[in-house]
Formats: structure tokens, C-alpha cells, sequence
């Protein structure tokens, strides 16, 4: 029996992410597709309770090594409860986020280690993968006229980080593409909302091929 | 520097274990020692927002790797946060419950497998252990006695599961008891408060002995 697609969208803040997730989404079901549009963190109540003790931290902010487990409960409950089910039903899971975010944030540019956030995703969430991540990437010029031109910029406590972290996790995501060149396409994110879609539904293309019943 | 003891109980519901924590912190302070009494999970503002999810998840109730890695993200932040800096400044720290009882109850019982149990520790907590771990425990009459004897027994999403997981969970202690006899001593929980507390009281003495400066 053939199983649903499994599409995240990752990069950095202000890339677009979740703007061409949900272009993606309504692109699919024109095609007859049956689709679950979700987000990281979240995506189930248990995640989106993490969520929000992740971006509002009580106390006096969360250590490296609680945010992370706290990332990998959320995946493992996301994983189990929404994708996991949806994939079985032939449905396609299109993800704002996934654990390659997880593997950047926490564990390069937070210093976690790339090893130990891959371990917890084995624990958590049995190393699932999707069939394709799309990275979003633009220029670094772009990235902060971006960043700029949202309202008041991210204040919670992860997009609220300082340049460096970002920098660090901008070379990450570069990296993981370059190392898994199959599971990896980068789009480039400049110019319109629809010049990007256009490259994303190009890049999604192959996936229909391993589709056909 | 001397630094701070770590004592911490362990044992299954019902036990005495929060009465007998409470009496030795009296004990301790009377003796002159200051004093951290503390619980898991929980004992810091982040990790007691992380208990309140793991006592009453929203939503269908964690699976068994979302639940292990809320508790090691728990965990991470009270030792970040209040157990490592209170046994620096040479304070002692009684702990109602420690990574024992994510081995009995996730590990074991819940068939996570104490492998993944200890790997989340050492990620989350640099595998800290207590120096002396009190495991209070009692013949199966005299427990089910004691859980009859609450208020309408636990009915949080831990206390309130099965009598076979309750067993599981009591058989794990006795055999990480056996195998780490340095570590663990076994307190007999039978008789009155005050006869268990002066096993208690026997049984932490030789830390006296390595803490005189």
C-alpha cells in the first residue's frame, strides 16, 4: 500500500516558510491531494502546550539541553499523533519546520552537538525523515530586509536571538543540504511569493512520479 | 572545595517517601546543615510547567517517548537550575524522586528500556546521580493498604495506571538496588513514621563521615 508524502519546509526567520507551506497545501488539493498543512513546534494540543513553554519560557529561561528534549517531546507527540497517522492514510504532511530546524538551532548554532539532537530523534520519534525538505534560502542582505519589514521583528525567545545565532544557523542548513543532496532542494527565495512558489512546485515534482498507482 | 550531598528517595506510590523527606531535611537542619528539599518532577518553575503537562496532558495523553523525554527535560532544568548550584555552595539536597524513577516507571515499566532512560539522562542532566539513593520500600499488603488509605487513591495520569505497572515499577527498583549496592540503600517503609525515619537517620550517617573538613 503506498504511503501519503511527507514535505518540511525549513530556513532560517523571515524566509517565507510558512507562506509557501500554505501555497503548497492549496496547490496539492487542487491536484486531488489530501493534504495536512502543520507546524513545528506543535502541530497536536500536547505539542502546542510545549510550544508555548519553549517561546515563553517560565523561570528564568530554559538551558540548551531542556530545550532541546523539550523540541524532541514535542516532535515525538506530533510524530505519533498527527504525521505518523496522516502518511498511513495516504494523506501528504506538509510541515513548517522539522527536525533539520532542531539540528540547526540547537544543535549548531545552540552547540548541542548535531549527534546528540539526531539521538533524540531516534529516541523520540524513530528517526523519521521526510521524503524532501525544502530549504529556503535568500541572500543575507534580503534576510534582513525582511526581518526588518515584519512587525517589530520576532520578540519570543528563539527568533529573538542575536545575529550570530542566526548566522550559525543560516551555514547549518547549508551544510545538512549539501551533505543529504537527496532528501535536500534548495529554493531561492528572492523575488515575488509567486516566483518562489513556482520553484517550489518545480521541486516537488519528482515526488508525483513514485505516486502513480 | 567540599561540596554539598546529594540524598534522594525512591520507591513506588504510597511509600512514605514525601513525609520521609521532609523529616530528614528537619534532621539535617538541625544539625546545623543547610538544606535543599526538593521533588521530581518539578522543583523549578520551568520543570514544575513541565509537571502540570506530564499530570494532565492535553489532548490525548503523552505516548510513552514524548512522556520520557518531558521528564529528562524536567529533570535538565532542576539540576541546571537548583541541584548542581545548591551542592556547589556545599547546601545538601533531599529529592523526593530522581532519574530512578524514570528507570522503574519509564524505562521498565512503561518498556522504554533503560538504555534510552540513561542516554537522556547523561543528554539532559550530565548523567548526575545522587550520592546516597533511599529506596523505601514495603511487602505488596502493606502497599496496597497505604494507596487505599488517600483520598481516593492517585488519579493523575501516572499514580492512577494499572496494579501490573505499579508491580513493574517496585520490581525495577529492587533490582537497580541490587546491582548499584554502593549507591542504594533499602529502607524497610513498614512500622511508624518515626521508626522509618530512624532508619533513614542510620542510614545516611557515613556521609557525616566524608563531609568532616
Amino acid at each position: 500500500m503506498m504511503r501519503g508524502k511527507f514535505i518540511a519546509f525549513e530556513g532560517g526567520e523571515g524566509m517565507g516558510k510558512s507562506t509557501q507551506a500554505h501555497l503548497l497545501r492549496d496547490y496539492l488539493e487542487k491536484r486531488g491531494i489530501e493534504v495536512v498543512l502543520t507546524r513545528e513546534p506543535g502541530g497536536t494540543p500536547g505539542a502546542e502546550a510545549i510550544r508555548d513553554l519553549l517561546l515563553h519560557p517560565p523561570g528564568e529561561g530554559w538551558g540548551p539541553q531542556a530545550e532541546a528534549l523539550l523540541f524532541a517531546a514535542a516532535r515525538a507527540d506530533h510524530v505519533a499523533r498527527l504525521i505518523r497517522p496522516a502518511i498511513e492514510e495516504k494523506k501528504w504532511v506538509v510541515c513548517d519546520r522539522f527536525i533539520d530546524s532542531s539540528r540547526a538551532y540547537q544543535g549548531i548554532a545552540g552547540s548541542l552537538g548535531d549527534h546528540t539532537i539526531r539521538r533524540l530523534h531516534e529516541i523520540g520519534s524513530d528517526a523519521l525523515l521526510p521524503d524532501l525538505t525544502l530549504l529556503i534560502g535568500a541572500d543575507t542582505h534580503e534576510v534582513e530586509k525582511r526581518l526588518r519589514a515584519r512587525d517589530g521583528g520576532s520578540s519570543d525567545a528563539i527568533g529573538g536571538r542575536d545575529d550570530y545565532y542566526h548566522a550559525a544557523v543560516n551555514s547549518a542548513f547549508e551544510i545538512f543540504a549539501e551533505k543529504e543532496p537527496g532528501r535536500f532542494v534548495r529554493i531561492d527565495g528572492s523575488g515575488t511569493i509567486e516566483e518562489v512558489h513556482s520553484r517550489v512546485v518545480a521541486a516537488i515534482s519528482p515526488l508525483f512520479e513514485t505516486t502513480a498507482s
